[in-house]
């Protein structure tokens, strides 16, 4: 619908892409439907009791505190326990007056945007990348340096290009579990990677949400742990404990922490109360790494019925990831198969995943489809992969129907 | 601290200006400082047990639901509560669709601004306005062009000058007890600001956070009921309910609603979903209106004992403000008085309050004041005022002394 006001956004705003994957998850959301759309974490898992007795807790002992309005970087004893529990995980020396709440990654995503890009900005990302990220970058006007990602991690002599033939504001990236790829840098690209930010005076800001849910093979440390005067470091609760939450924090060098915290308080003025008193009554009282390792064991099972089901059910032309965590692996379909079509007529038979276009800020990945195993019970993840597996049979029927025709 | 990362800071960034609030606001939480500084609401009168209850129902009931993902545009229910209200009280017919959930005002300050404003555009503000407001916004370069706020609202025929003359984006207006001023818009200019709008096209953000907290007078309609295709009416539950929920709304013409939700959506995905479900089982389950009485009895009382206060300690010839709502009264010194000097002396002596320049988009208002009343009690409130007073008669004299120099 249009209207006389249509005229006055601002050329920021129309930047934003049109959201492809808001319609699929609408559709997503429908009773029946089976989804491998969204990147939800599994309720199954969520600690409501405890979060009920911290609740009942803090707000009767605490309540003129919480209820009030609060600091901008967020409660002082919430960033002393992240700050610890990534001190003692990686032997860093974090500190707390460098740690800023947020309301959920996204918002550091937005927000780091605002500090950074001036129109026409270059930022280095992946190919392909969250497209939240996409979204939330492309409301600063930015031109998107977009480099390989391969099953290590990027193509780092095309970032040393970038940086060599552009001047990129920063580098995008997610080493750990890729949304939407799976994908995982090794070590070695850790390190490669953080040896261009210090030789090019390159920020990167580190993604990392699915930190904490590795089911296979070794932790290895941010990137962050290798060069910190150069990273943004990004972490969430949403997958740790429950995105309902809404709470992440951004770990930031010491001189850009009060750039932050007033472009954030800009923006919203302070995080969640009630929230950060909550969340931090839990992980003080209640078991946080018995709780991760329910939900790690979780997701590998998951993770390994869509693997069988997908070598069952799909055409054995199909390449995937193979994720050792997150919530999240990738298919990559023989070039002639549309995966927007493709989704289109899963849906109609009860099955939604989101085509891979919307990761690319390119174009490319028509062929690509993001899959999340995280919260769909098994059963149901054979019986959504088989309708995919039945609907890409068609296709590829009527594909050599039409080129014969 | 300067670093290398300094010179990479965004254009709209460094437009955001230094915060010499944030400062005093530091200052102000000091313990046994007597602050009429901050924008507090009253903590004596937060719903703790009867939220603490809400919380337990609802994270134990429905906390797979409230912990998850949710929708960008807030809590269905919520909405309809809302939208049902205000109906009730204007005649209004605001459908829940058009209602979107923020985290607090401050938010829907910052996306609106992201909306509409390309750097060089207009936008009209009050003189003084809610510094909030010109933060948001000053994070998207726009010219301020602002109107003299009378003790009945804003002159009118500035705001037709500026339609006519300039292209302004939007007028951002706070009708109802205004921050900093506590000034009240009389029925007559709300219905000459509404046929503007008509007249030019003109959008209003009608910020209306103190909607609920009138605690003299008369009810007078919000703009938006005037002109309801022209009017973004924005709420807060911070000042009805806790600011720790972190949660407001936004009551939108049809057409820009979905909008919005996109820019909010790439701003930070959803609102808290956890402080939605608490609030809105509050609302429904408890009584509201009764809280609301207690509410505006105890601002009306401090507000009095305010009044009373600076007729008594401060000089006669200050002028200040009468309001019937909200938390804030306006003080206008002397010419020959420096706010922000006077601030600072005030301070060794254990009160703070803001100086007034904070809320001008062109410098002025150097000998103006801002005056909390509804987080300080009655006796720290004449104690606070005498302390100001006594600063003050010693201001003068020195500026003599400096004279007779």
């Amino acid at each position: 619908m249009k209207n006389l006001f249509d005229t006055k956004f601002s050329g920021n705003f129309q930047n934003i892409p049109p959201s492809f994957i808001r319609e699929i998850l609408n559709i997503a959301n429908r009773p029946n439907m089976i989804s491998f759309a969204g990147g939800l974490p599994n309720a199954d898992y969520f600690p409501c009791n405890e979060l009920a007795v911290s609740a009942q807790e803090v707000i009767c002992g605490q309540g003129r505190a919480l209820l009030q309005y609060a600091g901008s970087q967020g409660f002082l004893p919430l960033r002393e326990w992240i700050a610890g529990r990534y001190n003692d995980k990686y032997g860093l020396q974090i500190k707390p007056e460098n740690v800023a709440i947020t309301h959920g990654s996204q918002q550091t995503l937005d927000i780091t945007a605002k500090m950074f890009l001036n129109p026409g900005d270059e930022v280095i990302v992946e190919k392909p990348t969250y497209l939240g990220a996409i979204q939330a970058m492309s409301g600063y006007l930015p031109r998107f340096v977009a480099v390989d990602l391969f099953n290590d991690g990027p193509d780092i002599g095309q970032v040393e290009t970038a940086c060599w033939e552009k001047t990129p504001k920063y580098m995008y990236g997610i080493p750990n579990f890729q949304n939407p790829s799976g994908i995982c840098y090794s070590r070695k690209k850790r390190e490669e990677l953080a040896v261009l930010l210090k030789k090019y005076g390159l920020l990167l800001l580190e993604d990392d949400p699915y930190n904490e849910v590795r089911f296979a093979g070794i932790d290895t440390p941010p990137v962050f742990c290798y060069a910190p005067e150069n990273v943004l470091w990004s972490g969430s609760f949403s997958k740790m404990v429950a995105p309902g939450l809404r709470l992440g924090w951004l770990i930031l060098p010491e001189t850009l922490t009060p750039h932050f915290v007033k472009a954030k308080q800009s923006t919203d003025l302070h995080p969640n109360n009630l929230s950060q008193y909550i969340l931090y009554h839990y992980l003080t009282h209640f078991d946080i790494d018995e709780h991760l390792e329910k939900i790690r064991k979780a997701y590998k099972r998951q993770c390994n019925t869509m693997k069988e089901m997908i070598r069952k059910y799909l055409p054995e032309e199909i390449v995937m990831t193979n994720p050792e965590g997150g919530m999240f692996l990738w298919l990559t379909l023989p070039e002639s198969m549309n995966a927007e079509k493709l989704a289109y007529r899963c849906i109609e038979k009860g099955v939604a995943f989101v085509p891979g276009k919307s990761f690319f800020t390119n174009g490319e990945g028509s062929n690509c489809i993001r899959m999340n195993f995280s919260n769909t019970p098994d059963n149901l993840i054979e019986k959504g992969i088989r309708i995919m597996g039945e609907k890409m049979a068609l296709f590829c029927k009527k594909d050599q129907l039409i080129s014969i025709d």
